[in-house]
């Protein structure tokens, strides 16, 4: 199944920052046609940048569009308010999302806002965020502005 | 009035960035002792990136906090729901806005999340932004993820 598919391209982006000493939260955005045009990861270690979550280096790596009409989002985790807003914004109304277990996010605000959100319980996605927020407990936090 | 020089500094960057030939909105960032921590200007022409709003330049170029308390946000424009979105992650509590005539934006999204919004009304940066947007229509509307 396709959803299956891109998801696992965001889990392997993901993978890859954890790999990096990074927050391994990873997503890919696919066009009209269904066509990959943008793949990324969280950055704020690699690039000590805070609006980088994942699905943010997504958005920069996708490049500037006219509109998203007919583009989904993947990403493996449930969105922040940042994230949520981001995709609000920029009219995406299809999001895939790994997991809503380690991170509840904004998916009630996706939905009020016209967004159809597909939660597909991913188990590879849910570990490995489990585990980091395990390891990086302080981290985590300063990624959603809520360090000590 | 320390919000006034504040935003005079946020439209220096939208004028800046009108300059350069893209979107004149500026933004400054204050810590809690009221020194600025960061100053950006919307990049999507210069950077070609869709997500470098003029506050996103701003928390980007601020770097990596542990939180935002006690920060002030300052936009020349009143901001799009990304930008909102990510004040409210970020636990940003005072945002001061230069004008919402041209667009919007998102104020009482902010107020209902507990967000202190300071509107300044300003003239040059309503100006600035008015002429934009009538020389470049289009690029304004993709700004805000509304292009033909």
């Amino acid at each position: 199944m396709k959803d299956q598919e891109n998801l696992r391209l965001a889990y392997e982006q993901a993978l890859k920052s954890y790999q990096e000493g990074g927050l391994p939260i990873g997503s890919v955005m696919v066009d009209a046609h269904g066509v990959v045009v943008g793949v990324g990861h969280n950055k704020r270690v690699q690039e000590h940048n805070p609006i980088l979550h994942g699905e943010m280096d997504c958005m920069r790596n996708a490049g500037p569009r006219k509109n998203y009409k007919g583009f989904t989002l993947y990403t493996t985790l449930s969105p922040c308010m940042m994230c949520s807003g981001t995709i609000v914004q920029f009219g995406i109304k299809r999001v895939v999302v790994g997991e809503d277990e380690n991170f509840k996010g904004n998916i009630d605000f996706l939905q009020q806002n016209g967004v159809e959100v597909v939660l597909l319980n991913d188990a590879d996605c849910t570990a490995l965020m489990k585990k980091f927020q395990q390891e990086k407990p302080e981290l985590w936090l300063e990624d959603i502005g809520e360090g000590a």
